[in-house]
């Protein structure tokens, strides 16, 4: 028999046809029957065809809850209802194995697309979910106020609400993918991830066949203002912001960065575009502290504010690198994916100035029009130095690229 | 030699006298020297004394920074100037291996409590930063408008910003002290934490020598108004939220729920109460979506929406409970942690309305006087929904506790 150039690399310790085992995933198949369900349940170990579990770090908390005695460990979620309320896909973009490698292109439909595995036993679980959604913030209140937003009752209504449809999507790694994002070995992704977690999931240096993993990180939300189909059609224009979350600011307003205010800026651009015509996306992955995580953020500020010179712009990377040996952990490279998701082949205004974004959407052949900077008056006096400190190291700016006697006088306060 | 009770439990693998090898940890332990530091360690394992490593699940963007060749795996954390802005403790509870089981209370300190151990060669990173900020909220500036909030230059400044200590928390579980809180024996809880998240962490289970976990999952950050050595004297009025997050109204602003009123309500009353003499206090966990995550909270929406008769309240926790198996996973067992790490004995107002809070901190020893439950006018009109459901399940509401009827008649939109 000919190789099969699709056939999975690796030998399969179980088959699909006795029905008794883990069905095959071939990513990037062109069916979804093909393709096979993603099955990470913990009731049936035989059935299990991935590394990890759903749910990502909150299978930490469904521990607990099974340990507490509330939980049911047999228990099978009931998906009755719960099916998307907007149609996504399926796109071409799907069944290119080398465009999307985090996450399930399928995890929206699997009631639908795995009725019959479903029927056979298999528990598998939805890994991204689609739900319509009133949003409502001060800012575009304060936008409508001032006039710069109005009411449509459509996109936008009289009281202030956007009408929005939003997806949250769990990360699902196709390690093979990952690895030749990151431009190493699939054995050594997985050597890595197992040592630098402190030995998370042997699984992943021990069952080579096993070659989908569901991480326990946070995953993305998505907000589309205006018709999600829209996303696919590039003579629409796409008003687009893929933002990386940041606590302090998103949630607490906190003065040091440009979070919230960039992003609520996106989401006026959203609507504004939306109204005219387009479409409108908030793509917002939960990166926290640019995925270094809280403490060592905070640790961050401190060192910023108390050295010699104080908190300028031409330390701001290096007091990073100090304290985590890298300015950023973000890693763009898998961030494209949820575009691609949702069939997207241009974007016409992207509100980011991060040229690693811009280098990773461009770079995965999505093509880019208008960049769409922060109003200067929405940059807190303090958020100066690493509005500077960007610029200079890449960030896109209509401005002047600051120079490094700009970069020694750009202060933030002290502590 | 007579048994030591407070002497630990299991025999342990390695020693302290050697300087080479884990040093051991006596969790509650009256001195940091006695307690020993958490090491997590990657780069010694010879030196680890947990289970599991730092960053909770940001460890895996650390492997993904080691693959793709942009951090150095032997890089040790320069924390230089990063020690807190703040002494917090030590108190008494510190040292009460009941009172704290999910966080260190040294984790700020590690530099100056565990300098003999750094400079013997041990990694030994901090578990918690303490810092300072200014934090803008557009609802803190509509308040100033309309004249609720004054500034006053120390807590809130002219142009809206408030002035706050803040901190970040990262997980530390002592593995005996969270079983004994969810009732279940620590081999049940060590043997449910690995099956239930596919396998994560063997050591769970073979190691039972490793007492601490370090769990991939989100922490908690705290918000501070006024001083935070008020926050252990009892005779300093207390203002305090405990706020799980909720990433579609904190952020996004949804009107489903009431997370962000609430939450920016708290604020308001936190600064008020700093004003008037005492200190606020926010704490803020990473549970999204009732620690099911934003997919399963998503398909729940889907499934209220769309069920026969609408989204009602008497049907509220049903749909939660097809879906997820259980009504919530937040289990705020632990919760209690972070009050006892900053010294609390007394809350004299608690801007929450939940029972499970409520009872988990005065179940903890903490005394707590009014409750402080959302103002009418801050419940987004589809958040009735919730609402009724909790007050007519034992939420605190001053007002009457809502009816079989009511709770049948109280419906919100439709998808």
């Amino acid at each position: 028999m000919a190789a099969d150039p699709s056939a999975p690399r690796h030998i399969r310790l179980t088959s699909h046809a006795s029905g008794q085992g883990a069905l095959p995933i071939r990513w990037g198949a062109s069916t979804p029957a093909e393709r096979g369900p993603i099955v990470g349940t913990t009731t049936k170990r035989s059935h299990r065809n991935v590394i990890g579990t759903h749910s990502g770090s909150y299978s930490v908390y469904r521990a607990l809850a099974v340990a507490a005695g509330a939980l049911n460990r047999d228990h099978k979620a009931d998906l009755t209802n719960t099916a998307p309320t907007d149609q996504i896909g399926p796109y071409p973009q799907w069944t290119d194995p080398g465009k999307i490698v985090s996450l399930d292109p399928w995890g929206a439909t699997v009631a639908e697309v795995f009725a019959n595995e479903l029927a056979a036993g298999y528990d598998i679980r939805p890994t991204i979910a689609v739900t319509k959604a009133h949003v409502i913030l001060p800012e575009v209140i304060e936008a409508i106020q001032k006039g710069r937003l109005k009411p449509d009752n459509r996109i936008l209504l009289e009281g202030g609400a956007a009408c929005v449809t939003k997806a949250a999507i769990e990360p699902v790694w196709y390690l093979p993918g990952v690895a030749k994002r990151f431009g190493c070995s699939e054995s050594d992704l997985r050597r890595v991830l197992f040592e630098e977690t402190g030995g998370m999931y042997p699984e992943l240096v021990t069952r080579s066949d096993l070659e989908v993993f569901l991480p326990p990180i946070g995953g993305q939300t998505i907000y589309i203002f205006g018709n999600a189909r829209d996303l696919a059609n590039p003579d629409v224009e796409l008003t687009a912001r893929v933002h990386d979350e940041c606590n302090g600011s998103d949630v607490f307003g906190s003065d040091i960065c440009t979070c919230r205010p960039y992003l609520t800026h996106a989401i006026e651009e959203c609507i504004q575009g939306a109204q005219r015509g387009g479409v409108g996306l908030v793509a917002y992955s939960r990166k926290e502290g640019r995925a270094l995580g809280e403490v060592t953020k905070f640790l961050v500020y401190n060192a910023r504010k108390r050295q010699v010179g104080g908190d300028t712009a031409d330390q701001y990377f290096a007091r990073t690198e100090c304290v985590a040996g890298v300015q950023d952990m973000r890693f763009q490279e898998l961030m494209p994916d949820v575009l691609h998701w949702l069939g997207i082949r241009k974007i016409h205004r992207l509100v980011s100035m991060s040229n690693m974004k811009y280098d990773a959407i461009t770079g995965s052949g999505i093509e880019v029009g208008e960049r769409v900077d922060i109003p200067a008056e929405l940059i807190p006096a303090d958020a100066q130095v690493e509005m500077e400190a960007k610029k200079a190291a890449g960030y896109f700016t209509p401005d002047v690229v600051p120079d490094a006697r700009t970069l020694k006088e750009t202060k933030g306060r002290a502590l």
